[in-house]
């Protein structure tokens, strides 16, 4: 049917306008999906300048990635509403100006939870069995000249100590328990319907435990949570799993534990400094690195861009939002 | 108290004769044990001539690891009665012959099970996950430069099919349902009280699966039971992860297949001609490669030290055996 108002193109005049804020390098392959729905305000690329005056009109921010937003980032936006985010962490976005400003925020929900939950459970297999460490040794072509390659250790039976069990942790313990592991927990808060033993702080779990596994959010009170004591306490044969943000671990305290032969290993997939590693790493067999890629899978992406879209669609229809976080 | 036969020693009375068969460089930790209960005739250690006489009284073989048991061995011991392995497989043993001459033989049992069915679980997360290559990646500091790494693949969803579901097998199914794979087998015979999916042929359960894992028995009816065929089959995304025995595959057809990016992937443990291992899967991202490793880590070597006493205990008083093997 014509519309009777034939002087704007459709493009402009109905579609709702949805502010991108992101890294150059994120999210172009869900752009051209993005601008069948949305007139998109994507700052990064300047090719359109005549949007810039949109400003102070946009509502809601689609946040790609962990890019920050910071009180700066918010005073260009002045009558934003909603960050519509994308990131199983939230540390980068400034929680309590946010709230000040009344702005709500959505994340990435349960749809990297899984993904993120299997690299946990891989990095500990691939560090106790040596799965890594066996490959280069495969490759180097050492096994004809130096035979057997020295032993790993058992998965069941170890005491897996989880930090923060979230919607990752329940999913690593749910995994790690069929391999006869026994697990238990720390949180901000003893979890209602949860049976693995809770310990109130991270130093009492780490004392009891055998592997440490952090997929906590970083805060202000996680930040360093694991540091010379933490890792004492966890011990010479002690490992530690990090999944959630690389400032959850004093770095450099971890680097000389390791190098020093006081904690048996460590599989990594976020650092302090990305993309960063500590070079002192490199040489290391009971170590295995990755780069910060527990959650990228083509299916987590599909059910990722399925939250964001129903966010925005729930946003503009003034439906309830999912996957909220609260800004406390 | 004093023995009253004071010529000879105790040493050598009153201890039962065991003949230990191995390769020279398997199970000295085990020996200086064993020589505390038996009477150890070590053909190997050619240091106590005195005992070669004992060749046709022996009853009893230790078998370490998957030293050839050939009618040519069996002919050097007329009386043996009972071979007790240590191996979770059993293609070493002349199954014809030791039924004919009514030798019994006893393998590893479940000792291995648990760590087998871990390490296939880990390399098949390694190889979806692409846990190896990311390590690779970072340790060559590629990450500051490249960026970003490729995405893996995710492995909730994937269907598995279990070649062989027996004791390893069954532990790898319930370990993957907790990362929700959907699992199906192929065996023998359809399992009485399983809920997964029988396919009576591995074609039918390559077409079906996006990942095949081997972990059958290497019989003359297993041997290069995944070929051009299955491996066609299971197509341009499948990934195959072997922790059975080397020549369950076609090794050179797998090679090919993964050169010409005719198969998605592989996580291999063994292979047909080891120590030695095709170089040409050196260069590839999407295998994994181990040095015959799926059953090594102390804690499983203790339970297999366990099980093997009490078979030569249970032998020497008559008692029935733990873990027999079927001469079928």
């Amino acid at each position: 049917m014509a519309s009777s108002d034939q002087h704007q193109s459709p493009e402009t005049t109905n579609l709702q306008l949805v502010l991108v804020h992101r890294y150059p390098r994120f999210g172009n392959s869900f752009l051209s999906k993005l601008q069948t729905r949305y007139r998109v305000f994507d700052p990064v690329d300047e090719s359109d300048p005549s949007l810039l005056p949109l400003s102070g009109s946009v509502r809601v921010m689609l946040c790609l990635g962990p890019t920050p937003v910071t009180s700066e980032t918010l005073d260009k936006y002045p009558n934003l509403e909603c960050i519509v985010g994308t990131s199983a962490g939230y540390d980068h976005f400034d929680l309590a100006e946010c709230r000040r400003r009344g702005i709500r925020i959505t994340g990435a929900g349960d749809s990297f939870s899984e993904d993120a939950a299997d690299l946990a459970v891989g990095l500990l297999i691939d560090v106790l069995r040596r799965v890594s460490a066996a490959d280069r040794f495969v490759r180097a072509g050492s096994w004809p000249v130096k035979g057997i390659f020295p032993l790993g250790s058992k998965v069941g039976g170890k005491r897996v100590g989880i930090v923060g069990l979230g919607s990752i942790g329940s999913r690593i313990g749910k995994r790690l328990e069929a391999f006869g592991c026994s697990i238990a927990y720390t949180s901000k808060r003893m979890k209602p319907n949860v049976s693995f033993p809770f310990h109130s702080n991270i130093h009492d779990l780490a004392i009891n435990s055998d592997v440490l596994i952090l997929c906590c959010a970083l805060t202000n009170e996680t930040h360093h949570i694991v540091g010379k004591e933490v890792l004492t306490a966890l011990g010479k044969e002690g490992i530690v799993i990090n999944v959630g943000r690389g400032a959850l671990i004093d770095e450099e305290e971890l680097v000389q534990f390791l190098k020093r032969g006081e904690i048996g290993g460590a599989g990594l997939d976020v650092y302090e400094n990305e993309p960063h590693v500590p070079k002192e790493l490199f040489g290391l067999d009971n170590v295995v690195l990755s780069p910060h890629a527990a959650v990228v899978t083509p299916e987590s992406f599909n059910a990722l861009e399925e939250l964001f879209t129903y966010n925005l669609e729930a946003f503009f229809s003034n439906k309830p939002l999912r996957a909220q976080i609260e800004c406390e």
